[in-house]
């Protein structure tokens, strides 16, 4: 067998009893029941993943992945294609939003060059990991994206990242990508996976024109028609209208659920693949935490879709992982209070009038 | 003229000019224009407010009063009296949730005993400080709560906290309350200033049963045919169905203002106090960051008439200021990427296709 099949027979189910006595321990502290909302049932459902009752803190990590995308000719972004090879530097270089926030925060910054269009391995950008699965993917218009090899090769990538974190004492990470045209694919693994219309599922991206947002339309619509055959195998969908950083985040899914790591999904490219990662292990889901409601077209949509709410709503479109990194913060806050907390019986306060 | 007079003259609008530039730096950062969306409203605001296009980040400090209520005897809240003074030592102990945030997040933790029915200022409490307007508020089904000096007291009380801490470089500042039976004054304030039924607007508090609900419904309604005449005037509402920490909380949002420091307001009981301030000075509003949208009733409804958008939407309902710690956490987050992101110039990014 290969990575991904071992990959998919060590995923277990959520720990119920490690659910159980984390919501018991919150129960204890001193706050009426429940009353921490959404916060108790990240404590809960992090516990469970984690198959740790004491919800034990270790690091946490934001693996970014890099890539281009061959319908970029298709006129369906605002920005050159250079500009993924730019943020790839900037990125690294500490200047981009993820690399301010997960400075910021303490979190490990993984960039991964997984298929941008120029190769700088030779002369390598500070603060890049270069596991290149090509120099872009081809065009989903004309045939599939990339081929089914190229397609384990990069969620491999992503599980062997997922790994490598897990080894490292990471308990929680987050993903994040950069690609120019990357909502389309994005958009089309979607439609794909949900079965929500493209024209309902896409949006502006980066901040492309109507006559831009006509042709990703078009195109999404388009890549479907061509590459129906493949859509209902989860790696065969990749390798078709996918893209290489869209299959590393799905591995990071495939690899944080086996190593009982959730994985703090970004906003509607990662959402896509979290979907496939969900396609190829259906149940994958319950690994995940979706962290932000992005402004992009047919996320709340997808999001919908996937039967998932988002921690947050705060009209970001950006992507990088920035999503992540603000919900990873609201995660480490609600496990900082389940650790910290007083009990009623420790801190002599009352119960409720019986 | 008093403290609040002074207060009130000091107050001026936010500066435009000042966002307007920090908005023109917003748009020079390497991301789409607007892609960060909220956070980069949340940056002009606290640029305008603090009258500074930097948007420089001074100290952060987060006022928590606490107080008694004697219309908890109407039988209104689920827990008893005695849960305000534990609490209050557990807050100023470091067990509350507020206190594990505030230790998390370092901000400064004021907490302030407004009116507990106890006065334990003789053995203080650990981390409490004592600014006792009295011992609880009066049961205001049979007369206002407390008298005009009482409320003013209180106002003036929560005006000194924000320009001690202005005057120590604080400059984001969260409210936050503790208090039993409190959400019934902060139903009738919010009923009161902004006429949304009050059967619309209750909620459980801390989780009170039918029949306790029915009761705070109906001690809500009576104290508003009550008191009607008081409700003209902001001061007057105050003494007549408010509370020692709603008070207090509104005397933050003006005193905060005058020094153009953002007031972060908390959830259901934060809010009533922020609409006591807006109707003691109207268009105070645009001082004031308010930071989730509480389980509680009809928050959401509160926040509507106000023309506030929260931050966040957890589902919490546990006060003390926990949703003005997480959003100030947001905020700060925010104010990191306007000043640590590179620019499209300074990391050599192409612009958009013209």
């Amino acid at each position: 067998m290969g990575l991904i099949e071992d990959t998919l027979a060590a995923i277990a189910p959520p720990d119920a009893e490690a659910e159980k006595a984390a919501a018991a321990r919150l129960d204890s502290l001193t706050k009426p029941p429940g009353s921490l909302g959404r916060l108790e049932e990240i404590v809960r459902r992090y516990a469970a993943i984690r198959s740790d009752p004491s919800a034990t803190v270790g690091r946490a990590a934001i693996a970014v992945f890099v890539a281009d995308h061959g319908v970029a000719e298709a006129g369906v972004s605002a920005y050159p294609k250079a500009v993924t090879l730019e943020m790839l530097r900037n990125i690294g270089a500490g200047g981009a939003a993820i690399s301010v926030l997960a400075r910021k925060l303490g979190y490990e910054l993984i960039v991964t060059d997984v298929g941008v269009e120029t190769d700088t391995s030779a002369t390598p950008f500070a603060g890049v990991r270069y596991r290149r699965v090509g120099s872009g993917t081809r065009n989903f218009l004309h045939g599939p994206a990339m081929s089914l090899d190229e397609s384990r090769r990069a969620v491999e990538t992503g599980i062997e990242t997922a790994r490598e974190a897990a080894g490292r004492g990471v308990t929680l990470i987050g993903i994040g990508e950069m690609g120019i045209a990357n909502s389309t694919p994005a958009t089309a693994v979607l439609a794909a996976v949900t079965g929500i219309p493209p024209a309902r599922l896409a949006g502006r991206g980066t901040g492309v024109d109507d006559a831009g947002m006509n042709r990703k339309i078009k195109a999404v619509e388009a890549a479907l028609k061509l590459h129906r055959s493949s859509c209902g195998d989860g790696l065969a969908m990749l390798a078709a209208i996918g893209g290489f950083e869209i299959a590393a985040m799905a591995g990071v899914c495939l690899g944080g659920a086996a190593a009982r790591m959730p994985v703090v999904v970004d906003g509607f490219i990662a959402t896509a693949a979290a979907a496939a990662s969900i396609k190829i292990r259906p149940g994958l889901g319950s690994y995940l935490f979706f962290s932000h409601r992005s402004a992009e077209g047919g996320h709340a949509l997808a999001l919908e879709a996937l039967g998932a709410r988002a921690i947050l709503d705060l009209d970001m479109r950006l992507g990088e992982g920035t999503g992540s990194a603000l919900a990873m913060n609201v995660i480490e806050n609600a496990l900082a209070l389940f650790h910290q907390m007083a009990t009623f019986a420790s801190a002599g306060v009352s119960g409720k009038i019986e």
